[in-house]
């Protein structure tokens, strides 16, 4: 049981609470169905750095974009995109936080019609092929083994103790949800995460370039009532995007478990807090318990 | 199985159906994890005759507004929902549908500020405590018993088949999900209806006048899938809003089966084809399966 974790204040607190709220009998017990736990994806179950893995799928599709119609070669964020220039996706988010929206609009209207007007089974296809061929620029393996495999274990221990297990990601809907059954036993009907508007017709279901969701920060509690109705007793971040779902988790009636993933292993993973210090902030004044990577994991991948 | 179901097509159908798909080895065979089925709510698992039951919720509720604000005695809806003058509400409804929209405006106006500002856990109570109380009007038995015994056989026999099962409602997502456990066994994730918007605020889910998702018709199939990332194999309606949802399930590349659930029994239930004129035209075009309350339902209630 969690052999992937060292013993430690994060395990220990894991295995603890596990124990409380399925002691038929006790203070703390929770009845099966209401034992709902949530997961970020991104720096949660798996890799995040450099750079999202679906900004690598993006980034293809617009290559694949420009290759059929040449004259998108001349505009952002498609020329950048052939010259595999990753440093203007990343000034255009770096520039927002300045308050400079010009970049990011170029690249929100990208990401909107980069898959635009096919059904979700040719999205899907798009994304199986994805996963097949594409590896993580600096750790060399192919996405779908940078699943983090002490997360896989909890997610299966919880499960193994009637849990039911969700993923509540900022990342794309139907970008995880091909690879979510295979890298982490989750099943589609439990991912939730952004996506554009889809519509009906002739039988099929069509991408349009419209925002639906877009699941982050305050939205991730209003998605994961819209989904389960229910307030789930655990969840498990790494960003200040996940600090409203860690809260809400955090503020029901009962026993719950509100943990983030500390990035601090740069020999194994990576060592980073940009994007994670109001959480990890929040997380030491309201005694949420810190998953440190370095401290925590005995190993990082399965293989 | 299926004992509350009269020997004939309908049944047959759907025996054969679950035959078929579950027949290992057979070439209609399905995995238990596609093995999605989806209903209809009001009209095909439980009474929506002589008015929706959620208009009787609101209109206790508009009757509970103007008693404690008397200045909305002077407008409608309130006005009619204290005198209880159901026609007004019906006649906002015909109104619409010969072009004038202006009762329905004010109608609508009405709905979405009905449970306005409050947590998801306030409103639940609010449906909780009308289904302690509220009784069908011309059947005299509380709504909790106002579904019908062969469906939730129906459930029950396609659960046993490694199914798993859907409600897609217009209705209120947060107004059936208090009651489809009881009445159906199905549990809240597992309930698609309409919504208003929700806002997160210090920990809890607040609604809001803003309308979600009206989830009727075209709408379905794009809530079903944003839910399940499922094409369902076995769909169930009553009316013209639930066309879509059936040929979704219809035009699905492997075994499948529509029903409508048909009220010709003015005796035990209803008897009405208003609203369910397309719907039973597009059933006898592409061989939708047609359940004859009167001849296919040894008992509509359970007791």
């Amino acid at each position: 049981m969690l052999d992937t974790w060292n013993d430690g204040p994060a395990k220990s607190a894991v295995v603890d609470f596990v124990q409380r709220v399925t002691a038929a009998g006790g203070p703390d017990f929770v009845e099966p169905a209401s034992r709902v736990a949530v997961f970020d994806n991104d720096g949660t179950l798996w890799c995040e750095k450099p750079a999202y893995i679906q900004l690598d799928f993006l980034i293809r599709r617009l290559a694949q974009q420009t290759a059929a119609d040449a004259s998108l070669r001349e505009r952002q964020p498609y020329r950048a995109a052939v010259d595999g220039d990753l440093k203007w996706f990343g000034d255009a988010v770096t520039k927002h936080y300045q308050g400079d929206n010009s970049d990011l609009k170029v690249l929100g209207a990208a990401v909107l019609s980069a898959n635009v007007a096919i059904t979700t089974e040719e999205h899907a296809a798009r994304v199986n092929e994805f996963f097949v061929h594409a590896k993580h620029p600096t750790l060399g393996r192919p996405y779908t083994t940078c699943g983090y495999a002490p997360m896989v274990e909890l997610l299966r221990h919880l499960e193994a103790n009637a849990f039911t297990c969700y993923i509540v990601s900022g990342g794309g809907r139907d970008f995880m949800r091909p690879v979510t059954g295979p890298m982490y036993g989750i099943p589609p009907e439990r991912v939730i995460g952004s996506s554009v508007g889809l519509i009906y017709q002739n039988g099929s279901l069509v991408t349009t370039a419209q925002p639906e969701f877009l699941d982050d920060g305050p939205v991730k509690p209003v998605r994961i009532w819209g989904r389960t109705g229910k307030r789930p007793i655990f969840a498990a971040g790494n960003s200040n995007g996940d600090i409203e779902m860690l809260e809400y988790t955090d503020t029901g009636p009962g026993p719950s478990l509100s943990m983030l993933v500390l990035h601090d292993d740069a020999e194994r993973e990576f060592d980073y807090t940009a994007g994670a210090e109001k959480a990890l902030e929040r997380a030491a004044k309201s005694g949420w318990t810190v998953a440190s990577i370095k401290s925590d994991w005995i190993r990082v991948f399965r293989d």
